[in-house]
């Protein structure tokens, strides 16, 4: 009926009898990791049994308490989808004016901003980290300056302790979009104890996931209280407001999917950690025409993400091709850079380092059911074989 | 751990085995239909089959058709929940400046216009139906005025010819938040062929319902097009955009819950139908204290709220105290009228009609389970007996 596009639609089936082993299957950039469907069923028995489908159920309090004890944080709150918790951390934090903003990150970053009319001013990228160049936000503060929003890559964590000197010295608020940031890490301590907020993506693409859904973590008690209070329609009691909020409530249908996709999460990274293993195996000599990303130094890996950069688009391109052919669907993720996304809205920029990575950066299908003959299949046609 | 109000959580355990039939248990506003749980189970299946949770899968779609031939439309729109969906439509229909809209209804209508920056002007409404008064609508219009947003309110229809008069004299966009307004008719057609976009409410605690979930009604098939977009991050294909969007999307696990519901909702109707009469032959009487709501010339009715308007505050006040102590929780809905619940952003305004209406308006206990003695129980206390 509409269109459907890798960047939205990267869940498929994924059956693939053991007959077919050696038969070329269509091979996405990822596809959602399914609980047992005996498992989901029997955390469906809470909703039947409560009467409740939303409305922060039984189901969405455990979930949060449980990633609470996974992630070792304080407070957490889950909301309806990780753009919904962008939105929720912008009005919570009464941003206004101008936010500093990544150049590379998923659409999300960008368009929450612009969907509030806020005005996203964009910072270009360190070319190993792929994440903000802190060197280079200082000269795009100005007066009319509320926030940072920048996002950490492929999981790989933005310099926070620069960025968070910075904004204590001109007094601007923090907001980390961790989509891709779930169970990592950084400097000892969990990223998203980082800045004022943190939102996690849920989407069905995720690592973890429920579904459609978002987690955001402020740490600041009464932070957390202001986005609990957005994400209900701002109700306090009956009768009365503490302010203007949205619907951006988690259902129990949802929570339930994140109970059952969390009991798995161990063999789901280990899985996906031994794929990236493969990967790094059989593409490490290629470095003339693909380059592998080196880990961020004192964090830990998701292996949520399989990224290659090409030495060149032309490059990235013709791999495709050979791809294609073979029915393997890697992501160009992200392209364009989003300083190209809306240019009759954010203006005309030149952001280089950002650029060249979107133009060469490709993500290649990862997922729980990833094979030895995937990678064997995938890595053939990323070395042009 | 956070407060829970009825204004949100309205739905609740009801079980009530026979032989502690007159026994009083707890008996709230509504609680939510929820089909027998091997259906849904059943429905799951379409899931685990297609690997596909999110991103207009096989479920959305055949809900998306069946809501099409149940309500006689020829095209809509699942969305993640009512108030995205409102603001969908003030996105895809460009508004700006300033919107005519009611002081009677649920905060979504207010607060999605002030979420995204619009300037809401309230006009009374209509002390018969409870609807925007469409002779004080044209008073309010200035040069910037971009559109009207008006409710349904329990489903009894706007005037909608002389809304869209207006609309169409002085060049408006007219959005009605037909949260309440699932399969009603007026003037001889369903209810979402007027204006140009309705938002159909598909909570929990709706007549028909996802779980969360909205649907949206945009009858031109351009318009049609641009909320789709919109409802999915702007996205055309991979690498580019239509403009700047939202997550909006439903998921599968809510569409499989549609669809269950939908295979009942002859009988949902048919059991509130007669709840409603049974209320109506009890409370007639009672027209020195309190007075039931005479239908809309021309429409159906969905019965999917039951209201009755106290003489005075003082008596509503009365009866929900007697009431509270039977453990009945019927709901102010709505209270306070919206001009009052964020006067710092919308300045102070006097509304007689809808203040009074606020003041003095009750939703009886009504849903799916609702007994001939819960009928009884609710009755003698509107009666103060």
């Amino acid at each position: 009926m509409h269109e459907r596009t890798v960047g939205e639609a990267c869940e498929y089936v994924y059956c693939r009898p053991l007959k077919f082993e050696l038969m070329n299957i269509p091979l996405h950039v990822t596809k959602s990791f399914l609980p047992p469907q005996e498992e989901y069923v029997a955390r469906l028995a809470t909703i039947w049994k409560t009467g409740q489908l939303t409305n922060n159920g039984q189901l969405v309090q455990l979930l949060e308490k449980r990633l609470c004890e996974r992630l070792q944080i304080d407070r957490c709150l889950l909301v309806s989808n990780g753009d919904a918790g962008l939105q929720l951390s912008i009005r919570a934090l009464k941003l206004n004016g101008e936010v500093i903003t990544t150049p590379f990150s998923y659409i999300s970053t960008l368009s929450s901003l612009l969907w509030l009319g806020l005005q996203p001013v964009f910072v270009d990228i360190d070319s190993e980290r792929l994440t903000i160049d802190p060197t280079k936000i200082e000269q795009a503060i100005t007066s009319r300056t509320s926030a940072i929003l920048v996002t950490h890559v492929y999981g790989r964590p933005c310099d926070v302790v620069a960025i968070e000197a910075i904004a204590k010295r001109y007094d601007l608020r923090v907001i980390y979009d961790a989509a891709h940031a779930f169970a990592v890490d950084y400097l000892n301590q969990p990223l998203p104890k980082s800045g004022d907020i943190s939102m996690i993506s849920l989407h069905a693409t995720k690592l973890f996931h429920t579904g459609e859904g978002g987690l955001l973590v402020a740490n600041d008690p009464e932070l957390h209280e202001q986005v609990e209070w957005h994400r209900r329609f701002g109700h306090r009691g009956n009768d009365a407001f503490h302010g203007v909020g949205i619907n951006a409530k988690m259902s129990e249908l949802h929570a339930a999917m994140g109970l059952c996709v969390l009991d798995h999460m161990d063999g789901i990274i280990e899985h996906r950690r031994k794929t990236c293993e493969a990967y790094r195996e059989r593409l490490f000599t290629a470095e003339d025409r693909v380059q592998l990303l080196a880990p961020v130094t004192g964090a830990t890996e998701n292996h949520a993400y399989f990224p290659v950069l090409f030495s060149s688009e032309k490059h990235l391109l013709r791999a495709m091709r050979i791809m294609r052919k073979e029915e393997i669907y890697p992501r160009r993720y992200f392209f364009p850079a989003l300083h190209r996304a809306f240019p009759n809205l954010t203006g005309e920029h030149s952001l280089p380092v950002a650029e060249s990575i979107a133009e060469r950066v490709l993500c290649l299908p990862l997922s729980h059911g990833t094979s030895e003959f995937d990678i064997e299949r995938v890595a053939a046609a990323v070395l042009g074989r």
